[in-house]
């Protein structure tokens, strides 16, 4: 059993209005320091077997043509140790 | 200019509709080998000069007052190379 991580984020030159909440809700909260904000989303699927280059492969379709839109979003397939 | 990543996710006892909706669309998509999804949330916090135990600490704290619900997520803070 092992453990792929998929994180898809919004593309830089689009607009992420959950992420400009979250900025704007820091100093509010009395946090400072914090100039930028991107929110996106975390997928960790549960692979049988090994993690061969092939299941990697397969991740890969389904972080494109499921996880994520490619139109808006970027992903990365990960390995967790 | 330093990059914090923090990852939020369901803690294992909660369920995750979302998480369960991916896997039950995988074999309709023709993607086998995956026995469990769990879908969370990623952000991306830019943060100015360098990232100190003092930064981290404070990151955690957002983590905990705002980027994630306790009771029911669970988070990480990382640092991005």
């Amino acid at each position: 059993m092992a453990r792929v991580v998929v994180s898809v984020m919004p593309k830089p030159e689009i607009l992420d209005p959950q992420g400009k909440a979250v900025l704007g809700a820091l100093p509010r909260l009395g946090f400072s320091g914090v100039s930028e904000v991107r929110q996106g989303k975390r997928f960790e699927l549960e692979v049988a077997g090994e993690v061969t280059p092939a299941v990697l492969a397969e991740v890969e379709k389904m972080a494109e043509t499921l996880l994520s839109n490619p139109v808006i979003e970027n992903y990365v397939v990960s390995v967790e140790a």
